[in-house]
């Protein structure tokens, strides 16, 4: 079984810590392929830079010329899923709603502990949008740039523990997600520092796509991503550099 | 890995289809245990039944001496899980969850076809509990009772499929749940005839409870699934007839 | 018109406390009949020994003799309501919705003060089964187990009373309800220090159990509390010891 | 016990059908005083009527110069009950909240049968504000005008109990509310007809109201249902004819 | 074109400075014609006091002689507006509802702030029964009287910009809505100290007001709002005194 | 004032359609500037190209060299609304936002009539991201394709008007919205077969973005909606071809 897993950012040291975390988590005979978009921000941080990673995150799957069973967008409340499910015949796991669906079989509520504040909204209609907001205890943000995850892993899991403990206790959390694809890696000592389980996107998200594929299952083309129509597209995608 | 699946139902012939269909999707290496709860009513189609199912499914994991990874209860809309959550410290499933959760990676909407009438509203409770009711398009019912299932498949397929296809087009479902234990192993034959995707609970359930076992993730005990203070219990377990 | 009134705790003081406080409500020609389940934990906080209580309480009316024209459970946020109207005629009144009903023709907007934090959960998810969430404003913990209530009355007062305080300023409530059968003949020094109206479960289930069975309404039997199929129940009731 | 039950209309036929059916409920004891209101509509339908009603209903309750110990109004989804309860020390009774919250202790759901379809949406929005619309499965209207309700009664009751039957069917609804003071004595027979509990508003109103005033409770006055602060106020009310 | 706008206090000075504020919006050609009611409270701070100024506000329009094109109604949160819109062929517009509108236009969520505590409830059910609650972030009062506002201007800037500095902060509004026609004028003075667009809701609605009259629309009178059905109606209007 | 209205298909004759309806509702002094997106399909109809289409009208916007006031993104249900708002310091008006804000001034509920069935979840997404979704009645497709409303208006109308009528009457609207920006200009012919007010999304837009520059507001630019980080993006805009 081979899962794509692609960046939302076009910072490839992010890519490579990415799908060393997913290939933690892969069963025997999974093959892991991480991708990094060939167009788009370094770091996902806004509106503006999530609809310009959806768009190059499609174009990059359809650029992949080998055969693929699932695809993985591993970003924490970007745009696009939707597009992807309409253009693929395999199915497509979001990471912020695997970890969600996941946290929700470990507790009766759960928090996500994000980044930067600006990305709090994108990461709730997310989890609207995908019918997982009823138990969301809250959203917060750590404060911290995505690039700055990498830069100093210990300031990192400070201010993430940080809003992960208020969590627990002013939000009534039960369960923690880490809101970041940059965040892979940092369980760990949430967990020691905080006591509830603590859910990781990306992991989660490669054992959700390993069991969609070995249920049979994929995406529904009754209705909302169903292919697109046959039509004339203008200028794209873009001719290369 | 060893997981428990324990029937709802009293009535074994359940147990066994339920542990052949869970069989079917475990992966090597897991083991699959189906369990008879020790007392409780052959078919559990309501409130009343619900509750003393709910229990005996606690009592009858509480009674089994072996060591085991995770437990799901095969029941559709039944109580419990709470309970089962508090008892133990390894991951507990249920069958409605899953397969909510899992068609939610499907579609934009699914809905439930289940045994009776008067089981729609406990269904709709444990979505809602769970956090899973907003992209519930319907819970709708086939009229059959749970072992009418067994004896007539063909009138069972039939009567579900009949169901499936109005969610589909008047609910606007994209996606199919199979809400009953019973009703394992019908899938393929309602998705050749309404054309979506169709989520068998167990299956779905021990896709979720290896996931969950493979990460690591456990039940978080922080507060509603804290384990029951010690106190006095009067009368309980009943005596062995 | 007899009324029984069923503890959920095991511990026959509380017992005997709800039926003094529900003979207090009871008009002329009431006769209030109090129970104590035949099995279960002596005080119920979590799911565990909810769904424990929920079964003794619908086996205990069961067991009762004599004609009766109404039954109230008197647990705060316990499970079994649901059960006990299948098995019935007569009407059902569970002490959470009672105080909450009530509670709304008083003020825009209630809070429940209960006993322990993991209680809370419980209580939220009756409120909504009820019907009666949308205008809870909180629900809010003492942080006194249920027995300690009783063994020390003034610290019971004074813990109820501050969080009932923080629920009026913080949560904007406007009444308060008092969440735990064992707080029954509080109320009053409630309402000495908070100014606003405080709901007794077990006096206000009294006077709608009156109401219904005066104005000659019971359980609708149509769909979700019909009574249960005829069927084969195995191993139950337990043999008594 | 003086409860004074105010008609919404000022058709005094309507007064005394309403007051006989007040007082088929009334315990011993208690006194039930219909009032019409001293301007108005014959019949209100609607909003710029039903806010004249509200005002009327408060005027003649603040000329009754009589004591007495709580007020219905006797209006189907109409405004105005909150300034009754700014005016007052005793308890108010809305009876389209009163015969929810009472339909709610019956079944899952309930559904309103009402006069005509302009009127559906006031009720909704009334049991809105009541923290009462939850569990309302629908609100339908019978297509007669409230006075025609008095004119043919036959025809009356066969076109509520059509549209309380396909509530019943269409909607889920187990419980129907009568969505109209003038449908006060009808309850029996649309019973009859439809096989669930059907719920008068101005009987269960008269229960609520006798079961605030013997448990000593009142509306809060902490916020929102404050008397009015001293102030001028100009012209008001209106000099009598 | 002529627009109505009505104050909802009776105190004149209140209508003058609304009149000023909503000239100051108007485009060239548009006549604002401001009204004070003809019976009814110095301010309006209440469910009781709002109920008389509904009245008043339709009785104040109904007699009104001249031609006009579009009304507003200058309270915020205030009663009446659905009586309006049955009453009249012109478009209506709430200035609450204005500048809720308006403001979800600027950012993702608002806030309102306005006068005392006791009026927040029925902003709420206002934002509410116009579809507008699903954004805002909270609704704060400063404290301070509705006639206040005038009196001492500085302190009421004062009291308003701290709610809607601690809204931007602690509730996460994005735009801020001064909630009371007194405040008319503060909007530039707000801006300053918070950072976030500020919306006065009577220009909000005088250019709303404008649009729909420019667009040719008015309101729907297929239901809700169609025009009371013709009928007896008992001492109204009052005599003039 | 300069308002600038982009089309999110790259078809120009649809690009003139919406640029001469644009200018029907402009006031003397506003100037329509209609542009084409500079690269995507034909037509916009589902997910990937909507997404698509959200980031060319980013970047044709932004490719615009002369000053303007405001933009009008004239797709309906389309991404992309948040983005530009990010990017620009003056007003962006969706036209699905803006015909649903100004539906609701005119009727309790409204609907919205769109082309193809695949396109309501989009809508309705758009509608709840935007805080407008409580009072939508429903979202209905005609199942003309985008292009086909061009081709055949009577067609189109017939087809649009028979939606709209079962809208008002099945799904009790109050107003319906045309759910296409290739719509414009129909109105006038469904208000005839209806008999409720229909608004058109481009000039409902027109003025909302005129009484927005008018009042001086603009895009808060405090959490969701601030500009961009600075930040290095790669392979982007695409070399002109």
């Amino acid at each position: 079984m081979r899962i794509l897993i692609v960046n939302v950012n076009t910072t490839r040291s992010l890519t490579d810590a990415i799908g060393r975390q997913a290939g933690s988590a892969a069963s025997p005979g999974t093959e892991i392929v991480p991708l990094t978009p060939s167009f788009g921000a370094e770091s996902v941080e806004g509106n503006y830079e999530s609809y310009l990673a959806a768009l190059a995150v499609m174009e990059t799957v359809r650029a992949y010329r080998e055969p693929f069973d699932a695809v993985i967008q591993a970003g924490y409340g970007e745009h696009g899923r939707e597009g992807l499910q309409e253009l693929l015949d395999v199915p497509v796991v979001d990471i912020t709603e695997a970890a969600a669906s996941t946290a929700q079989f470990l507790g009766r509520t759960y928090s996500v502990v994000t980044s930067l504040d600006r990305t709090v909204p994108l990461i709730e209609e997310r989890l609207h949008a995908a019918g997982l907001s009823a138990r969301c205890a809250s959203v917060r943000a750590s404060g911290l740039p995505v690039l700055a995850l990498e830069q100093d892993e210990k300031a990192a899991v400070d201010a993430i523990a940080e809003q992960a403990a208020r969590a627990v206790e002013d939000d009534r959390a039960e369960v923690v997600c880490l809101g970041c694809g940059g965040m892979s890696g940092l369980a760990d000592r949430v967990v020691e520092r905080t006591g509830v389980p603590v859910v990781d996107g990306v992991t989660a998200a490669v054992k959700i796509a390993e069991s969609l594929v070995g249920l049979g299952l994929s995406t529904s083309k009754v209705r909302t991503y169903a292919p697109p129509r046959p039509k004339a597209v203008l200028n794209w995608p873009p001719v290369a550099r």
